[in-house]
């Protein structure tokens, strides 16, 4: 297929570079130009804004990194939308606001043009090893004939309902992290300075009611006060202040959540924004004199 | 083996019958004396009081409500201690404090009785099919002598450390497990509030770093506002006041803990301390107007 992928950061550089492999005639755009380069290499063809991108494709994936952005390559005056033509398709696979993602679907829908919110987990490696679990919201016949191009980028594909519902999907995604990282890290906090063997801890609960990924996965870096990365904690700080606001408009309380975006809100302000987000960890573990 | 058991609730009949069927010289004990005669009509000997349960006994288990009544079963006027002799081993499977355990175990090793403390999780149905999880604080080499005894009662048996440290354990337990209740429950509200399909929902994020336990479980109960037991509500808050007492003196600061257990105190208070611990999703629903 004719595809145009806009966004070649951390997450769309391997995207594209798996479509452009699967055979598809991929042309791709990156604010900053030179990111375009190693997938030129790779056969590629370059555009030099998004609308040029767009012009000619049946299907242009975005991938960037927060709402303003998504707005200006969609609807910015050199935007996507200005050169998609009716019968195209708009895969989003940024995480960014529901709302925002409902007004530009109704816009281009207008216009012929099916916009799919499409956000993805699974990082990085994810990305590299086409092993994306993909949240997809929008219309339902849009999906299936997309579905080729995200089964080379992910292992699940899920319809979690209309425009929106993707990045509803991938909110609530966030929002459940947030309480599980804090509570692990608090359950980790009170195990180590009870000084005992926290191995031995983590085995007895993983198969129980306590057991989460996050339990399994991460409670060794709460434990060492280490926090490789795993996932950065001022982009999943973004994606919990997109799910607030979300929830602000729908009248939606979450204690739990709004207090770990504030324990995010410090550990960012601090420089320790490129840590995983384990490091909710952190703080927890100063709170409790851990690392004093 | 000689056995004394003392304490026949919800969890304690089945493991008391669990060791009777399994061969064992049982001898109950429960203070609403009543409850001793389905274990008497299996084959179990009826003893008055605690003592005289523990008199002549190799291994005499506990499993009573909360601290106080372990510390009347234990050292009270008619306390297993005092029939308790130098060799036998007092197993106490209850779900107490951790500084009472080791003051409790000091006392009786100074006697030459071994104590261990062997909380457990997996409620009613691990306690009736001997599935249950046993996180075990106290001396090794008592452990081994009891281990063939805790193999009837449970699947995994995890050594934690010196005396206390099952307590801690079980403590750490229910502190993970609040947290990530109140997380899924922000989540589940979020979603609901949203209009999306839950159902995709749930099954997108079981896969990813959302993972858990309570998500693939009480998610469910959760959406439906509705909460079936599982595990009561005031036994968990009753836990959670045990862990926060722990991590108090110890310095250990958990605020999102301390939220559930103060969402757990109004549920309580309003009577639905006997509904599943997932009804922490009745008052965000509630705070969403989910119920309105």
């Amino acid at each position: 297929m004719k595809i145009g992928f806009i966004g070649l950061g951390t997450m769309g550089a391997p995207m594209a570079r798996r479509l452009l492999q699967a055979g598809h005639e991929v042309t791709v755009h990156n604010r900053t130009r030179s990111r375009e380069e190693p997938l030129a290499a790779l056969g590629a063809a370059r555009a030099g804004d998004p609308r040029s991108c767009a012009v000619g494709r049946e299907v242009v994936f975005t991938m960037v990194s927060d709402t303003p952005d998504l707005e200006a390559v969609v609807s910015g005056d050199a935007g996507a939308a200005h050169g998609l033509e009716p019968g195209a398709v708009l895969v989003d696979m940024s995480t960014v606001s529901p709302a925002a993602t409902r007004r530009l679907a109704a816009e281009l829908t207008g216009r012929g043009i099916a916009m799919l919110d499409a956000p993805v987990s699974g990082g990085s490696e994810g990305a590299e090893n086409g092993t994306l679990s993909i949240m997809v919201g929008g219309d339902a016949d849009a999906l299936e004939r997309v579905r080729p191009l995200l089964e080379v980028l992910g292992k699940t594909i899920t319809h979690i309902g209309p425009s929106g519902a993707g990045q509803v999907a991938k909110a609530v995604n966030q929002v459940v992290i947030a309480g599980t990282y804090a509570a692990v890290a608090e359950g980790m906090a009170l195990a180590q300075r009870s000084g005992v063997d926290t191995d031995a801890l983590v085995r007895a609960l993983s198969g129980g009611a306590a057991g989460s990924w996050i339990l399994a996965n991460r409670a060794g870096n709460m434990l060492r006060g280490d926090y490789p990365l795993g996932f950065r904690t001022r982009l999943h700080r973004k994606d919990l202040g997109i799910a607030l606001s979300e929830a602000r408009d729908l009248g939606v309380s979450m204690p739990v959540a709004a207090y770990v975006e504030q324990v995010e809100t410090g550990l960012v302000g601090r420089g320790y924004g490129d840590e995983d987000v384990s490091n909710v960890a952190r703080v927890v573990r100063e709170m409790a004199g851990l690392d004093d």
